[in-house]
């Protein structure tokens, strides 16, 4: 079982590779790969369940590893300079690809690190969790975190080919399997309320690791994200609707350190607060607000922020986030289920009442 | 008087103001700067000369100085983080603009700076070198050194607009100005013959400061840089010739370590080591090696390679350099003047035959 997503974007345009796709590497990869020299960047959990079997499929090619730390706080910029440090010191020349073997933090960084190296070689992703297969899959967008922000250093750099492998799912902790669901669920939300629906009915098997299911959800994620980023490949505008509960997200992440809560699990509290705060403003009705609790509360997801992050460091940790533009806070929010829209015409009063209703 | 040269780029296209354009910054620049925050890099020379004038002229924007230390040896990863610093500390968001206010140094950090600043902001160059102002004015090429070679991590990344203002020249040692001249004869050689001609009658003019000539030099220089460009934005094939000499060149400044040649100085030598293989190799006629000798002599600039550098060591530079594919020298020659081209069909004796020639 395999399926073939293309993300349209020009010349930049590049395949998704959907099921059970590390089996047939030998035959799908090499097509994407220009030159006889690659570098897996991969981690210290990834690596000995996944490393030796791409390697096996890579023999036709002169291969070196980078073996990460695992974790969020290394996406930083000196972790991605051993990356370099290795490249050169192996003589790895501007035709070299860089493969990126596990979650979305090193995507991020091997991603980034192509982009850098040489001004830019290739790139080919391996994503090993749900959620980097959902989201860093589409999009472009690499880098790494700086003490003051998340992602604050980075690049837009299109891989030439993607491969989500669903039965390397079944490795994850149930926790990350979880946190995948909730970037799945914002696809519904922002843009494709049959495919909320779908989820409704659904959520159960995902948590099963169904592989059918799990197909599915990532291809259809995959194409509502592709549709949006075709639109706006380098986030002047409507891009930033994929932010749904990520302004409100990061605040809790940031607050909390980074690492203690996943990304999925404050963009699920996130979520509740960008439609809970959409209620308030009387765009959407609040049935829907109890619908995604329940969705969450299926997908063992968090539904309520930390109550120990006050108002006002929640409301500074915002305003620093990227989407301010010129000082004002634009948050998204929903007009209807799968119709989101990007505002700066939020009376600060009413996120505080979201802010005092979904901590807990 | 003010010429205008618009480099065709689609979408990324911009123009380079070339003349005395400083004094009107202040009409010229708004233009080209989208929010209210700008950053203008420099460094410890430049700043005192005419740091002060450039933010006169930016009084409408809130303005950030960053002032780094002078010198290639700063080109360097750790230099680039403290200016992401300094825009964190001080709430630079997506829509600032870097200003890159000194020689090719300057620009290449603060333009990588601005290609990875929240993936990418807007980026405004004001080169303050005849080099900067005839190379890195055109062509996109951002970036820093690594310990294990020059420019290995950065970006192509196009600025909004090119301010080359030929009066700031005059405060420019003449080791400097003959290092820029470097490279105009080279826009000569590989593309433009009658031009080389007029460089042949007008090098005194250049290296009397004559505001016009350098004009004429920086206009045709950018234009002639610009149609290479233009056929090949991110250095696929043709864009290599704009190499001739750098190879050679790069050797050089290697193995004398960053900073003790002018990187102009090392391209005037290496440029006489591409003809002379030429000749060796039988595509171009004696005579122009001498015509090349004599015009690089007129200009001050180098015309031997260092005679401490064996030839083994200048192989092993040579090959680490980027022009290198898997594993074979390219080198780019000439087949007539204003004729390169980029081959990697050379006798390794016959590049033998050249270092001992031209070192001494």
């Amino acid at each position: 079982m395999l399926k073939r997503l293309l993300v349209e974007l020009g010349e930049r345009s590049y395949p998704i590779l959907i099921g059970s796709v590390l089996e047939e590497l030998k035959e799908q990869l090499p097509q994407y790969i220009k030159g006889q020299q690659v570098c897996i960047v991969t981690n210290e959990t990834v690596a000995p369940l996944y490393l030796e079997q791409i390697v096996e499929h890579l023999s036709d090619f002169n291969v070196l590893t980078v073996v990460l730390p695992d974790g969020e706080s290394y996406k930083t910029m000196a972790t991605v300079t051993q990356i370099f440090d290795q490249l050169l010191e192996n003589n790895h020349n501007r035709t070299t690809t860089i493969v990126a073997l596990g979650g979305g933090v090193i995507g991020d960084m091997a991603g980034f690190a192509a982009a850098c190296y040489q001004r830019g070689v290739g790139f080919v992703q391996i994503p090993t969790t749900l959620l980097s297969q959902v989201d860093s899959s589409v999009g472009g967008k690499t880098g790494v975190n700086h003490p003051l922000g998340k992602n604050m250093i980075g690049a837009f750099y299109q891989p030439s080919c993607v491969v989500a492998d669903t039965r390397v799912l079944k490795s994850l902790p149930i926790r990350e399997l979880s946190a995948g669901i909730a970037e799945v669920i914002k696809y519904g939300l922002i843009c494709d309320a049959p495919f909320f629906d779908w989820l409704e009915q659904n959520v159960g098997k995902l948590m099963a690791f169904d592989d059918e299911a799990l197909a599915y959800a990532i291809e259809r994620s995959c194409e509502n994200k592709a549709k949006v980023v075709a639109m706006d490949e380098r986030e002047g505008g409507i891009r930033a609707i994929l932010n749904l509960g990520h302004t409100f997200g990061h605040a809790i992440e940031t607050a909390m350190g980074y690492g203690k809560w996943l990304h999925g699990e404050a963009v699920a509290a996130g979520m509740v607060m960008a439609v809970d705060l959409s209620v308030r403003l009387g765009w959407v009705d609040a049935p829907l607000l109890t619908r995604l609790i329940a969705l969450l509360d299926a997908a063992k997801l968090p539904i309520k922020a930390p109550s120990e992050i006050s108002n006002a460091r929640f409301l500074e940790l915002m305003s620093l986030d990227k989407k301010v533009i010129d000082g004002r806070i634009r948050l998204v929010l929903l007009k209807a289920l799968g119709g989101a829209v990007v505002t700066s015409d939020v009376d600060i009063e009413r996120v505080k009442e979201t802010l005092d209703a979904c901590k807990g």
